[in-house]
């Protein structure tokens, strides 16, 4: 079929379509709206993902993503550095964050441990986690990698390797979801809310 | 709440999340894959939203969206010059197009008549439709435009302004949508299927 439209339009719908949870018709969409409206949406828009791109690294000290040498979370002076969150991805930083039930600081190690896609420690930030286990007044680490088998593995392993500093460590606790119908709960789920029930 | 994210993800989060369609989740799941992915994808993205909104403009005859001045239809020596499109938007034009029945060129208004909008002729590409009429050989116009009132308000508008013109004009055919289920159809495209049926 010849084509029916010009062909940076075309090349843009397909760099559109490379993302993730944007199909054809998503694309489709975005790119007449770009088009309809003012050509300042665009370049913001161009300019904000050059200047992210350019400007975000992983803070030096927790691997979340940052702009200056720290993530603003390990630049605010006022969180608690007595307590230490272990995630595997910066985004997980945004959804605990979000929740306003910890203050401590972060630490993010750049996905889980994995054999079968040949995820090991190395590829993982587990080094700096432990230099920052021997330097600092660390009292308690909470692992709050993903309740799925990667995740319980690596917090499992973790565990293992910072019990020598006598170290507190804590996991996220597993269990109904708030709000949901107990009926709809997984087998599983359910299974563990029952073992972790506690008294009241 | 302080920012557990730099602020240059935040303004490209906001980016995108004024594109239509995106919501807060999708813009995070895009910007974490941006910048997960080799810089090269993000590169790509903004040079093309750029070249789109410096290098696209509306093609000199029939206002689709052009990079030269004329745009791939009209542009095509191929295409059946006897016979007219008429539709509100480019992207009418690429939904015409993947049906393949159609070989005739385009003429985009750029919207539909809507009194209420404070739409009128004037703010449509109208003046140039009729010069195109005057100038060449076309023999039958055809309204694309939406199948609703300010469509057909659009299509017959300048049905009666082509008139004089002597040139035949025809309208898209409303009734059931192919491969649906007649219970499930609403009652007016169920009366117009019914009004405009057909001897077998």
């Amino acid at each position: 079929m010849p084509q029916s439209q010009p062909s940076l339009i075309q090349k843009l719908l397909d760099e559109f379509e490379r993302l993730p949870g944007i199909g054809p018709k998503s694309a489709q969409r975005i790119v007449y709206w770009l088009l309809n409206n003012e050509a300042s949406n665009s370049e913001r828009l161009a300019v904000a993902i050059t200047e992210v791109r350019q400007s975000v690294h992983f803070c030096s000290r927790c691997f979340n993503y940052a702009e200056s040498e720290l993530c603003p979370i390990c630049a605010d002076l006022t969180r608690d550095n007595s307590m230490l969150a272990v995630v595997s991805e910066p985004r997980d930083i945004v959804a605990i964050e979000k929740t306003a039930t910890f203050r401590g600081l972060y630490h993010v190690l750049g996905g889980a441990l994995s054999p079968m896609d040949g995820i090991g420690a190395d590829q993982l930030n587990v080094a700096p986690l432990m230099a920052r286990l021997a330097d600092t007044a660390i009292s308690e680490v909470i692992f709050a990698t993903n309740p799925n088998v990667e995740g319980e593995t690596t917090a499992g392993y973790l565990a293992r390797l910072i019990k020598p500093f006598g170290i507190k460590t804590t996991r996220l606790a597993s269990g109904l979801p708030v709000g949901g119908d107990l009926e709809f709960a997984d087998e599983v789920t359910l299974g563990r809310a029952i073992e972790d029930r506690h008294e009241m």
